[in-house]
């Protein structure tokens, strides 16, 4: 049986007509419609005679046992956000597949293969995401904030988790599965515009971003609209604005993919006939550079204290989120740039800004690269979401081509 | 009996302890509070032998009549916000009080002088400020919009006012008040920091501010915070940042006391992973000069055109509410001035940014000018708001000295 990608966009179709209505996919991880895309994904994968097996953190497995118990593994996850995109987590999924099958039709392969779809990586019922992937890598922390967690319908998270057979305290017990974990690939839509503004299919992700995410509060005065000269003025507004343009000109200075964001302002009292004496500003700032990173937040505090000298207004950071960036293994982006060219002809190389189950399972230490196909108008978690067919098959072929390397490499002594 | 500046100190002070709590005054216009405070002024008033008349929008008059029908008025209001401070509005009543007692004293004046307490001034329970002067200046308009009123207990607009003894319908009956008027006076606290500032206790007010205010929203395009690159966002909030900046230099630009405010910008979606997809943007624009009022619309206009096209993103202007300037009378500007110089040694010219009773008077036709005594902090509408005491004493005596002139030139054949 040679690999079919055309059969990889029939069954992304299969499960959209099985787990979707009019508004888009409902996959919602620790949901029915999420068992049920579960349950027809085993259906899917039996025929290739991998083992079937779900782990403490509810991660679902699929082993094709090789000639060596060190594992190459291949990751994707069939939970949506509600209303979402037919290819966001499933996608990866069922291009693995695929490649399980040509695998298996081929007979025993040198090293094991595992495909993995992991439990609740978007987080949209508990806000809490990469749930099943950062037990895996150990990563996952707090039980006691997990505990504390309810959906809209003020049902627990834990109590959830029991009806899909997960005891929250033993999640953790998932990380055996990296134990034989010698290299991890994913294929995911690039769920932004620069794969489709290059005009490419196909590109090699270096790694995710780095995040460091503030809420910056400017304090001025109240004061009348009518009868406050303009000199006389202490604008929290003017830090904010000038914020807002100074932090694209700091992206532009650090540069290498830097990305700075601000989401909004709140302004207090917010009434047309008063000077802002409060705004609130959410700064995002992201680099795969830990250093540049650094520097992003360092030139926009100092930015931020002048602005405040020369409004006489108080300006205080206070930071929300922050993590460091994830690096992808060199030897695997090279493997990916490759099968890429072969298949596509070009290739490029781009950082991810959204976290991924990949970046877990790097964070473990296990060597990892994913591979983004294009997003059209690099929309995603909305029904909106698209990607060409073509290039659904073109990323289905080349995450076949980077298996194939990735299984000769670890067979040969690389990876973990 | 001689003017008493003291008196009307003390005055005050009675009428706070009888009509204010720990949270400051709590006169609100058709309030049993407020017909207090109403009552309380009749029985002040009385001993001058002044006439008593409450007219068909509810304003109170006390009239002294003189040797002709043509009338000067002293105006002010006995209504506050709630929470108010203890000067604004009463500080008119009471300070005009003190010089019909003195002018009373003296006999039968030249000219007939009247004292009007104008009825519902803030607006604070419906929302509509300037009701008694606006009905009686004939400009109140659009009675199907005033019956539809409620205050935040559900009670109508016609209810509360019948309650009162006032009936919406006849309001407008009250225009015959002005018809004898030859010229109308004010005393005001400042509600700004300009004579503080300049360490002055007193000023002259020009005229009230014309109003421009606007709601502008942008529109650009949502995106993630993560995955697009900075060269290709539609930012919304980047136009808004520019005006709120460009706004400062438009008002120094065109100069003579302008003054813009940005009072709040609402983000949406307004989270810290997205691009800003829509902005609306609250903007105030005021001048005592209506070319120069215009000026300053269309400098922003043309900015918010620029600044749209250098960031790819829409823009629309919505006007929320606009005012001509009102210029008060050149030679009660005059006599403000000098009876100023006279009590104090130094005078100040300044417009008006809020508006006030004596703007509707001036619309009306009646030659009116405004007297502003200094505010601690420019702070009003607060329980915080005050003034210093000799500062108000000189108020009354520099009110006293506007009143005696402005009677001479009336009885000299001045005013209308």
């Amino acid at each position: 049986m040679a690999l079919d990608p055309a059969r990889t966009v029939a069954e992304l179709r299969e499960l959209r007509e099985l787990t979707g209505d009019a508004n888009g996919a409902q996959r919602v991880a620790w949901t029915e419609t999420w068992e049920r895309a579960r349950e027809w994904l085993r259906e899917k994968v039996a025929p290739t005679g991998a083992e079937h097996e779900i782990d403490e953190a509810g991660n679902q497995w699929f082993t094709l046992r090789g000639g060596s118990e060190r594992a190459v593994l291949i990751g994707g996850h069939m939970d949506s956000v509600p209303n979402g995109g037919w290819l966001d987590g499933c996608l990866n999924v069922l291009a693995g597949v695929e490649v399980l099958r040509r695998i298996a039709d081929e007979g025993t392969p040198p090293v094991t293969v595992r495909l993995v779809d992991w439990a609740d990586e978007e987080g949209a019922r508990f806000g809490r995401s990469l749930f099943g992937s950062s037990a895996a890598s150990g990563t996952m922390a707090d039980h006691e904030e997990l505990r504390l967690l309810t959906d809209a319908d003020g049902i627990s998270l834990p109590a959830a988790l029991a009806e899909h057979g997960v005891d929250l305290d033993r999640a953790l017990e998932a990380r055996r599965q990296l134990d034989s974990a010698a290299a991890y690939l994913e294929l995911h839509i690039e769920q932004g515009p620069v794969l489709e503004s290059l005009d490419l299919p196909l590109g090699v992700v270096l790694g995710t971003f780095g995040v460091e995410r503030h809420r910056i509060t400017w304090r001025g005065q109240a004061a009348h609209a009518g009868s406050t000269p303009m000199a006389e003025r202490r604008d929290a507004l003017a830090g904010a604005a000038k914020l807002a343009l100074e932090i694209r000109d700091i992206a532009r200075r650090v540069g290498d993919g830097a990305v700075c964001t601000c989401g909004g302002v709140v302004c207090r009292p917010g009434i047309v006939t008063s000077v802002v004496e409060t705004a609130e500003q959410l700064l995002d700032q992201r680099h795969l550079d830990a250093d540049k990173l650094a520097e992003l937040l360092r030139q926009a505090k100092e930015a931020s204290a002048r602005f405040a000298a020369e409004e006489r207004i108080d300006v205080a950071w206070e930071r929300i989120w922050s993590i460091h960036p994830i690096l992808f293994d060199d030897t695997l982006i090279r493997f990916c740039d490759e099968a890429i060219v072969e298949v596509a002809g070009a290739s490029h190389r781009l950082p991810s800004g959204p976290l991924h189950d990949a970046a877990e399972v790097a964070r473990a230490g296990v060597p990892t690269v994913m591979m983004f196909v294009q997003s059209l108008r690099g929309l995603s978690h909305t029904k909106l979401e698209d990607t060409k067919e073509e290039h659904i098959e073109l990323s289905v072929a080349a995450l076949d081509r980077l298996a194939a390397k990735t299984i000769d490499w670890v067979a040969g002594g690389g990876g973990r």
